[in-house]
């Protein structure tokens, strides 16, 4: 591995976390709170830092290559999470750097784990840097880099491939500046449209960004104690579910839309799938709940929505403590931190593209047995699925079972319930958030020692960079030249 | 689908399910207790049903190809277990039908769940024949059939394939009657040598036979209303733990040993997993429970290698209640539940062969991100396994977890917990037994609905039959000519 060019990235990528921390140092600076200081420390630390690595490694022309771009995309994950935990930790918010280090992981992610208890006494700026790590997340800090430098050439491939891995990337790779700009222009029309929807909706435009972020992101960290359900409004129920929906479909979807080809949208299979999977969902929930739990079946409706939704597409806020309904509603939730959202999304877990494809491979498997001798080619989207990609789905699949089952072995040591240990292993490694007991709606992840969050942080990281990047660059083969 | 040639078959077996209720009949007229009535009626009854379907379908000179294969199969095991349940109905041990059928679903399956409160007040014969019904069931009923009749010629093949659709099939199909014999002969020896070490350890030879049963076919149902725990006896616990870890080993493996391949055996990379996995978890769990619950390290041990042994070979039998377990050992045993024994075992759930299949798919992806043009070959015990097996295994393993979790949601409506609920799928799709919680190792399945129960039943004959096999008789394909 060339190393010179790695580092080289990542200091350009350290100058636009700094970039990143401008907007919430102007906030602390309007609202002249205690974090004025551990913002411009901040700064300064990653800028420099940033420097040094680029000024020390200047003279690299060493190109970006396989094991570049995953070196890049996993250390670059790494030091914005330690550079980006500097605020929290500076300005005193959480009592450790650990604790700082696993908020950030957990922003930049998008998963929205928290292990702050009081949310709402924290300065704004810190508030704000929380959330803003949820949007700038959301799509990729390193598409983001790509975008902007120019220095990269075709290296941008390699390091779009490591950070954005799913089944599709294949197909946006090749123009991918016109990718990211594509997605990048849905992505900010989307924020507009929801900030303006809450603002509508009497919330301030300080908590209308905040919680834009979370839910463009599909990341989760709130302003209240209480999630939205702080909020207690049905119209901001209702506006911030259809967006958190809105964030679990595939983004080139909505270049489509603008393009007027109405059909393609209309017949995508995946978008079929993921919308018909919330109906059934949403339905269950609400004949479900209704019966107990809430006055009327709009009221049932809504919260069903909401965290269907919310779960799903694995961005975390809640409405209302689900934990209160039955059995049956909390499986359907649980089963739901498997799915995901789309590909192309900024939702994470196993994805709905995957979980189609592997459907349609148990479909052929069913045909196979009545006539052993026929070629059957799995489709998606009226496109043939090569098997090799359906072996890497596969592969994927038991790989994330894998990783949830050693996961809650290990987190269960914490001396937890099962279903805590299982539904934070579950809610780290999707980009969740909140699960069950131990880490419900209700709680927070405070309660963890130092090494499980450790853990939780890399199954964050593992979870966003879609499992195998990561531990790619564990394997010895990586580093054998 | 030619249905004469399956009614004949079906009539065949059932004299083959009369036959093996002389046992236990034998046993009511020696104890002289309530059973005596109830046996002869149920052995006519199946006797008589089954000379109609024989006559009625005489004339017939169909052939079994694989649909026949499939609904002899799904129909053999449906029907034995209809005809089956009759002496627990007639005599009055469970109160009603739908509960006599769960438990001879349970004890031809091997799964071992019982809906029996309090097992010590039945008469012997009745609990002779539940335990008889987990050594028929643990090799397979219709390989019986197979073995036994002549009439079937190369449609034993078909039979053969849609009882035993495991990814070995293929090895030892082709000389179908002389692997049945070898197994067989194996089957016979081991329930021997285990009958007489139990007796030897002080036990009755009645309860030895039965336990003994319980163990080859890695069925769980005891005499005891605190299963094996009830003999409180470290030669006991240690002889089925070594009994039931020996079940669960691939049968052919003793046939090798037979022939002195020592080196085959030793070589066997399936075998290793399967003795690795019982060592580490072993070893996790001693740890870690002696430190809270026994008095010393072999007390940890023996416990730890018991419950190991029964809920990773899906036998189910408990020395302790593993319910006051930590979490993390509880964790263990759980995940424990989706490995199973291996293939060519009695043991159910996933099986070690396909785990294995799936890891080295894994290790294939991590090679392919870093050489992307690279062929690499997956190979198990030096044999590259094909692109199409590998794809059957993957689709098996989606499908276990799509039923898994499907079934808990629908099994969770009876509103239990969601640790009951999902262990309760497990432990019946994985043909175990006990699970934790509502059907922790100290209850029963009594606490269900008569839904809930057939719904259980049925998951108990997709996973002895793995899956497929079931399933397919249920598309709409399978009915198309």
């Amino acid at each position: 591995m060339k190393h010179r060019i790695v580092f080289k990235v990542l200091g350009f990528l350290m100058l636009i976390i700094a970039l990143g921390m401008i907007p919430p140092f102007l906030i602390a600076l309007v609202t002249g709170q205690s974090d004025v200081v551990p913002f411009i420390t901040s700064i300064i630390a990653t800028t420099l830092f940033g420097l040094v690595l680029i000024y020390s490694n200047s003279s690299s022309t060493e190109t970006i290559k396989t094991r570049e771009g995953l070196a890049i995309v996993t250390l670059g994950w790494f030091f914005a999470s330690v550079f980006g935990a500097l605020p929290f930790y500076l300005s005193g918010s959480v009592p450790t750097f650990v604790d700082a280090f696993f908020e950030t992981v957990s922003g930049f992610t998008t998963t929205g784990a928290t292990i702050i208890t009081d949310i709402e006494v924290l300065p704004k700026g810190i508030l704000f840097w929380r959330s803003f790590t949820h949007w700038i997340g959301g799509m990729g800090i390193l598409v983001v880099a790509v975008a902007i430098l120019r220095v990269l050439g075709s290296g941008g491939f390699h390091i779009f491939k490591a950070e954005s891995p799913g089944p599709v990337a294949e197909r946006i790779v090749p123009r991918i500046k016109d990718t990211a700009k594509i997605l990048y222009t849905a992505y900010i029309i989307i924020t507009i449209a929801e900030f303006v929807l809450l603002m509508l909706g009497g919330m301030s435009a300080y908590e209308s960004a905040i919680h834009t972020f979370g839910t463009l992101g599909t990341g989760g960290f709130s302003t209240r104690n209480a999630s939205v359900g702080g909020f207690n409004s049905p119209y901001i129920f209702m506006v911030i579910s259809i967006f958190m929906i809105m964030s679990g479909v595939n983004f080139s979807l909505y270049y489509d839309i603008y393009r007027g080809k109405w059909k393609d949208v209309y017949q995508n299979s995946e978008l079929r799938l993921y919308l018909g999977i919330i109906a059934v969902t949403v339905l269950a929930i609400t004949i479900n709940t209704n019966m107990t739990l809430y006055n009327n079946i709009f009221e049932a409706f809504q919260h069903a929505l909401f965290q269907v939704s919310s779960l799903m597409t694995t961005t975390g806020y809640t409405s209302f403590d689900y934990e209160q309904w039955s059995t049956f509603s909390k499986a359907i939730l649980f089963m739901l931190m498997f799915v995901g959202g789309s590909a192309g999304s900024t939702g994470g877990s196993i994805k709905v593209v995957r979980i189609l494809a592997l459907i349609k491979l148990v479909q052929r498997e069913f045909t196979k047995i009545l006539h052993p001798r026929s070629v059957v080619t799995v489709k998606i989207n009226k496109q043939s699925v090569a098997d090799d990609t359906l072996m890497n789905i596969a592969s994927f699949f038991m790989l994330y079972m894998m990783i949830f089952i050693i996961g809650t072995i290990l987190i269960s040591l914490e001396g937890i319930g099962l279903l805590g240990a299982g539904s934070a292993v579950a809610a780290t490694l999707g980009n969740i958030g909140p699960g069950f007991g131990f880490v419900g709606p209700t709680s927070t992840y405070a309660g963890f020692s130092a090494p499980a969050k450790l853990l939780l942080s890399f199954f964050m990281l593992l979870g966003r960079l879609e499992l195998f990047t990561v531990l790619a660059i564990l394997t010895p083969k990586f580093w054998k030249s």
